[in-house]
């Protein structure tokens, strides 16, 4: 029997600030947040790839930021997952376009497209039994429905939103019709939902055909659609992703689907789903995904606990070192240039302490010491009066900009790789411990002509050393000059 | 009237692992706790320095330990003290041997000599009232009494010992005989002597005329005495420091000036003082002496402290931001390479911290990412599989080793300063942004010839990056080809 091909659609244009210090603005939670050396996005990819028992993906369908776009790409080529479309949204407007223009996207390509939406920052840590969850569903498309995903409730959660089914959840897993969405609830209303047997927790995952879901949204949101459709129409190709429309797609309003369209919809069934999953929404719910030992701690490499309990350590960087005594209830997570220690209870509040920081101009309340750009990333090793070191690593085939700087010169020695340097006339080959001097005023391009990463040591030297003293002559992501990413 | 010379005994060769991760073996809390921009050591030596109401201060003498040494040098320069004569302890054998090897160097030079010895780790925030319980001390040294300090009790502490006065403590200020020593008591035998009126705390600093305390230490500990005697007759002199012997200090008891003499002595006087103290001897005496805000923290630059109460939250770097959200009767301390997070009362189990960061070879565990040598210091900026990047700060006047490597050939680019640099039979001058390249096997020696200090980038590349990969040709420092320092 030939399986219906499902394209994924992969949701990865959030930037929450729950996960604070390791999730920021810069390099948000579903790049950041790492399971078994695999970010939550690439697990999220590699989960949803070829064929599996009962489903066959077609390559991913991503929607994400134009700050993330090459993030996107390189998490994609390193989890070894082709990708599909990638959509850049000019602006962040929730869940509701975001799934439109996916689904008009694959429904110009094929009238019959089917269509996996899936939050790419979440824990699924049973692939198996999600696909077959997956396959339980497809037959309910055959009858024009949407279908939704409800979790098993493992405890009173106030912090989702429930399902409330027809019916009791069916034995067999298979789709029950939604009677309603229940809003975030409160205690008691959470204890009664999970005793009553008909409730599970909205997951946010929804499987549907791309002509039924564009068929609610023209009945129920006929002017978002058309300003989707202009943004998508208007849109442009660059460099293999595509850009939708500014003008359209700021003018739509920001909004999630459930609010737009699930909850106005009468055609919606559920899957219930009880192998595990986590919104991964909080430090405590890491801590509770984790897997806590037997005192109920959770602790990363490089983090040690001594007389801990029920106790959240993390270290996120090899270079640091993590060491909790006599802890209690506790969340401590630890970069190199940012920690956070919090009363579990009190994971909720950690966006205050992005605001605080925020409010000081400390970097660290929105951008890594690592800077991503479409050649790579670089991060500041060392930042003296009138000097400055950086470590830049290029991808294979990436090129720099043709550019100069008023205020500093450079010198330039390559670690790793082989470097092709344009200094003014002349273009030379350096690899492994070979260096190069860039004066002040020099026209210069660094690129990596080769088939594995190119890591140099920046030495600049000057009086002014922001990234704005670039004057760009000449650059393959056509950035302007203010440009950055 | 003519003042007595008094000399300041300022020991620091302690290395207490209480205040990790601020305070390491290689650069212990003395020199790396801060108080408005000052090490508790150079705190010390400016406290007694120079003429002060009722004292006048020669150079002081210092002992310490060999590793120390330079760092010792360095953080008087920094702080505009001349340093008198620096012994160095070939090993560390507690306070006992310690002063006497003071005494005897004092009494060599002059046979009326007066001492102040005081531990260099203390906080005393009112230099003025120090000075004037030291000039209330002074008349009893008339009478060949050895005088110290009590300090008024502000709790029923259990963490120090306790001095019991013959009498009630005086109204003015003036010295009281000394009954006994008091060990470190348990909870009720210090609400006892709290309430008692005639007990004091007991801070380890002696005031007394060496050949005083020199003739206590004859008749109460010979051996001793005939020890110290012969490891300072075969000291040799290096670089400025004296290095006592290290055949016959090694045979030496390690013992305390307590244990050893004071608690066997008859002729103690105690001059109180109540103008505050600590012994910043854990996070939790940090706290305290750090002044509580209303709700009882106590924050650094850098941290932030959101909704918490009797917490200590410090970043000990500008480039680490600390933030606690909802925290209760907790320490926490941030560094690029290290964080502690602890109960307040269990502050003094951070020894635990180091045990177990040691057990698993973490360097974090005693050392700290700047390594300080006789020339100046480096840190590691980067270490990659064949590449390392490092930061050298290079003293005025001082120079590296002459040297070479067989396994990597190193990039030098100057960043601050001028630097001498030797390749081979080539001898040249280098200012900021002009580099040098020192290829794999070259003889090479770095100078810094100028009036500041010298910065330069150092890029390493090679198979091996160990420090042990040095052959020395020649080193002003005397080193040899093991050694680090």
């Amino acid at each position: 029997m030939t399986l219906p091909q499902i394209t994924p659609v992969l949701l990865c244009g959030g930037s929450g600030t729950r996960l604070w210090p390791l999730s920021r603005k810069s390099y948000p939670k579903q790049f950041a947040l790492e399971i078994d050396s695999r970010s939550l996005f690439q697990a999220t990819a590699l989960r949803l790839t070829g064929r599996a028992e009962g489903c066959d993906f077609a390559a991913p369908l991503v929607v994400t930021g134009s700050d993330f776009r090459f993030i996107v790409t390189e998490q994609l080529a390193s989890a070894g997952v082709d990708p599909g479309p990638i959509l850049i949204e000019p602006s962040a407007r929730n869940t509701a376009p975001a799934v439109l223009a996916a689904a008009l996207h694959l429904l110009a390509a094929d009238p019959g497209a089917i269509a996996l939406v899936a939050p790419s920052d979440h824990a699924v840590p049973d692939p198996a039994a999600f696909h077959a969850a997956i396959a339980r569903g497809l037959p309910a498309l055959e009858e024009g429905r949407i279908v939704t995903f409800g979790i098993t409730p493992e405890r009173p959660e106030t912090g989702y939103g429930w399902l409330e089914l027809v019916g009791p959840v069916s034995a067999d897993g298979t789709p029950v019709a939604l009677s309603r969405f229940v809003e975030k609830p409160d205690s008691a209303q959470a204890g009664t939902m999970m005793a009553a047997g008909n409730f599970l927790w909205n997951a946010g995952i929804f499987l549907f055909r791309a002509a039924d879901l564009v068929a609610a949204y023209r009945r129920l949101q006929p002017a978002m659609v058309a300003g989707v459709e202009a943004a998508l129409a208007t849109g442009r190709p660059d460099l293999g992703f595509l850009r939708l429309a500014e003008g359209p797609w700021t003018a739509l309003e920001d909004i999630s689907i459930d609010y737009a369209v699930m909850e106005k919809s009468d055609n919606l069934s559920v899957v219930p789903y009880d192998a595990g999953w986590s919104d991964l929404g909080g430090w405590d719910a890491v801590w509770r995904a984790g897997g806590p030992d037997a005192a109920g701690n959770v602790t990363s490499a490089h983090a040690t606990a001594i007389d801990c309990r029920d106790t959240l350590l993390r270290s996120e960087s090899p270079a640091v070192e993590l060491v909790g005594i006599g802890l209690e209830g506790l969340i401590a997570v630890a970069m190199p240039d940012a920690v956070l220690v919090a009363a579990a209870d009190r994971a909720q509040d950690v966006k205050q302490a992005v605001s605080a920081l925020k409010a000081r101009g400390a970097p660290q309340a929105e951008t890594l010491p690592r800077d991503y750009r479409p050649w790579g990333w670089y991060e500041s090793l060392v930042i003296g009066d009138r000097f400055q070191v950086k470590r830049i690593h290029v991808h294979p085939g990436a090129a720099l900009s043709l550019q100069s700087h008023f205020h500093r010169s450079e010198h330039w020695i390559v670690v790793e790789g082989t470097a092709r340097v344009t200094v003014g006339e002349e273009v030379r080959l350096l690899t492994e411990n070979q260096s190069v001097y860039i004066p002040l005023g020099a026209v210069h391009r660094m690129e990596n002509p080769g088939k594995v990463p190119m890591v140099l040591i920046e030495v600049q030297t000057g009086s002014y050393l922001g990234e704005d003293d670039i004057i760009r002559f000449d650059d393959v992501y056509a950035r302007g000059q203010g440009a950055k990413v």
